[in-house]
């Protein structure tokens, strides 16, 4: 893509709306624009990052075995009556009457309408497990929506649903989200440490955040140092073997949210040189809630022995767009963002220093042409703008690599490669910066 | 994707609510289920459709030049009150109070709050041409909701909007929109026309749209017939080219929409042999309404010679969900979908005869495995069912090819190749089967 065309309107000023670096970076960097309160248009640049990790979080659920459906952002308010969470909800549902004085809503989560499709279309223990899932729009009206993306009024969630005979069943589904979570967050570039907490207004007894340490989190959280280094996990899951040693292994140290946080427990558990209490964001939420709605919505199944039983749920929510905020949290510095490779707008920025040079712009067209052939994504800073304004952008949207273009090192056949997450700078070869980039 | 662990919940009776052909087939294949009146949830034989729809039309947007965006469902209505249209827009329009009392409102469509982004952005001509599409979630309260996904009340629609200095850069715009769109549906296997059209509430004075003759289409159409062996248009389209000429080739011909339609005109131009008078289904919309927005919302950039005017603006709509109903409606037969291979869910449906037959089950595994190897989409009727049962399933739900496993054919080292189009049957070796499917 060449900057010259593209519709990346960046800021010179710092918003002074914005209060947490994420926020003032997306704004800056032109990624969205507050469209109102807590809602916002996804502009180019973030609309691509945006994407990049939808895919990533979908790739991780369908190998986990999950299905991806498309529940719709407005949902009839009968459904909730059933459950009783329509009076329940409070102010944070956003209520709506349509033209014929229907009431409606825009959904928050999903639990309801996915009962009632599985409740309309499965009847028996043969057609168990099944988890399915969506990404799609929601809506929670919050009182004072802040931290741009991160606490916004619609956002795009994750929301996985798991269907099992029995509980037994619905903690092997549970235990392949969480194996799933953490596979996703990993290769999102986030270390995200699984914390029990507490299960909310979903309900249910068994419930996960999934936390990124960060000091502009919403809420505390305790655990035990050495789960700060576990590794993430690898490619090579089978999530058809059993999961439990894993799960075992990443909650048998204490990591607790502050709902669930016990002083008492933390310091008997905890040598003290270990405890870390620190701010963190949630990304990610798993919860089993057994038959809380299946049995108010009468979502049965028949057993071996023909019984007709309440079917066992679970669900299990990704924050996509928070994630995007989330990210810049934990991977920026003064000059902007930091994107890891795999959700980056972009994986090269290509700045030509002297437009009005011919030398200079034939070697970057060249650069251009080659990059894009190999598949490489290239965002081509071809403004007559100066030198200083290019690097500054450059740094602030935060791509991987930038390859910089200027008459002087050109005349010895050099480029400047740059590696925006630590800084370094070589001068190598056109053909050795192609490589490397391509490589 | 084996069928015995596939949610694809097929039904066995016609639904008697569903009035034409694509409604029926689509909750009887299991591909949506309604979620209330004229919202559907789309299950996952139907959400592999809808994306691929989708990722045609994103495709063929970027090839042209646009960029995409995402603009949030729900909009302030302030931005609707400065264009004027907040009260002219009727009951069709599903408005909304938020908690504090604030009026919102789910987008039907999004021209003032992509002039909105635009104005606050962009000043000078030299950021001009500029085209910014999304694919988002509308929202129009129909009366009368019907024909399932064709005229639903929540529905996903491609808006793209375009912005030139004056109306010769407008025209290019809307030229290239008019080829993407000739491109797009001919990708679809669709025989789109396009058609002199009314404005309606979007305003301005040049508008096509895009039609597909169908005895179940909610309008009349009438063109000369030789429109009908128009060819759709290659890869070979530059858009930087002037596509002047191509326009005008697709619009020398009489054809209008009922609303355009004037007797006379269509009697002297149009030889009585040539005379059609159809039904159609609207896929896709364009328009050019100059300055009707950025106008009243003060969305003005600056000339070359420095004076600041209104920016000329079009938008340009294809109905991504309806396009799902669509291809149906124009490919089908009375055993069920014949889907183009281009949006099929799968390529592919693999039968096997007799799960109980060692041979019929090791044969089908290791085609599976192949084709699934070669990239192919396959889904795998791995279940113990009657092979009448079997038959008349894949048959519903369309695939292109089916290939069938049986141990009769198979103790000759045959197997059955079917093609869903046309039914022809062909008994081959394995390998000539896999040849032809991967080739």
């Amino acid at each position: 893509m060449r900057l010259s065309a593209y519709f990346m309107p960046t800021l010179k000023e710092t918003p002074a709306e914005a209060e947490i670096v994420s926020h003032r970076l997306m704004l800056r960097a032109g990624m969205v624009r507050q469209a109102s309160a807590g809602i916002y248009s996804w502009l180019p640049l973030g609309f691509r990052v945006l994407k990049k990790i939808e895919q990533i979080v979908r790739e991780e659920q369908d190998r986990a075995g999950a299905q991806e459906v498309l529940m719709p952002t407005i949902q009839s308010a009968d459904l909730w009556r059933q459950s009783g969470r329509y009076d329940a909800y409070g102010a944070e549902m956003l209520r709506i009457e349509d033209r014929h004085g229907r009431d409606m809503l825009y959904g928050p989560t999903n639990e309801e309408l996915i009962t009632d499709i599985f409740r309309t279309s499965v009847r028996s223990y043969r057609d168990l497990p099944r988890m399915l899932y969506h990404i799609q729009w929601k809506f929670r009206d919050e009182v004072r929506p802040r931290f741009g993306v991160m606490r916004g009024r619609e956002f795009l969630m994750k929301d996985n649903y798991s269907f099992d005979l029995d509980y037994e069943g619905a903690k092997k589904s549970y235990n392949k989200m969480f194996v799933s979570y953490l596979r996703t967050f990993a290769r999102l570039g986030l270390q995200a440490i699984p914390m029990a907490a507490d299960t909310g207004p979903i309900g249910g007894d068994l419930s996960h955040e999934f936390i990124i340490l960060a000091d502009t989190g919403e809420s505390e959280v305790f655990c035990h140092g050495d789960i700060l280094d576990f590794d993430g996990l690898g490619e090579g899951i089978d999530y058809q073997s059993d999961l439990e040693p894993v799960v075992q292994a990443w909650t048998k140290l204490y990591a607790r949210t502050d709902d669930k946080h016990d002083p008492a427990v933390f310091e008997r558990e905890v040598p003290a040189e270990k405890r870390v209490q620190r701010r963190g964001i949630e990304v990610g939420h798993i919860f089993y809630f057994g038959t809380t709605y299946s049995e108010p919505l009468k979502a049965l199944v028949a057993t071996p022995e023909d019984e007709s039983v309440a079917v066992h749920m679970g669900s299990y929510g990704i924050g996509v767009s928070r994630l995007v905020g989330a990210v810049i949290e934990a991977s920026h510095d003064e000059a902007g963002i930091i994107w890891p490779e795999a959700v980056a707008p972009f994986k090269v920025g290509l700045i030509n220093l002297k437009v009005a040079a011919a030398d200079c712009s034939k070697a970057c067209e060249e650069i251009y042409a080659k990059l894009q052939e190999a598949g490489v994504e290239v965002l081509y800073d071809d403004r007559d703008e100066r030198a200083g304004a290019k690097f500054a952008e450059m740094d602030l949207i935060g791509l991987p690599w930038q390859l910089v273009v200027g008459p002087r090192s050109l005349d010895k056949g050099l480029v400047e490669l740059k590696r925006r997450a630590g800084g370094q700078r070589e001068e190598v070869s056109l053909e050795t910066a192609l490589a490397r980039l391509t490589g």
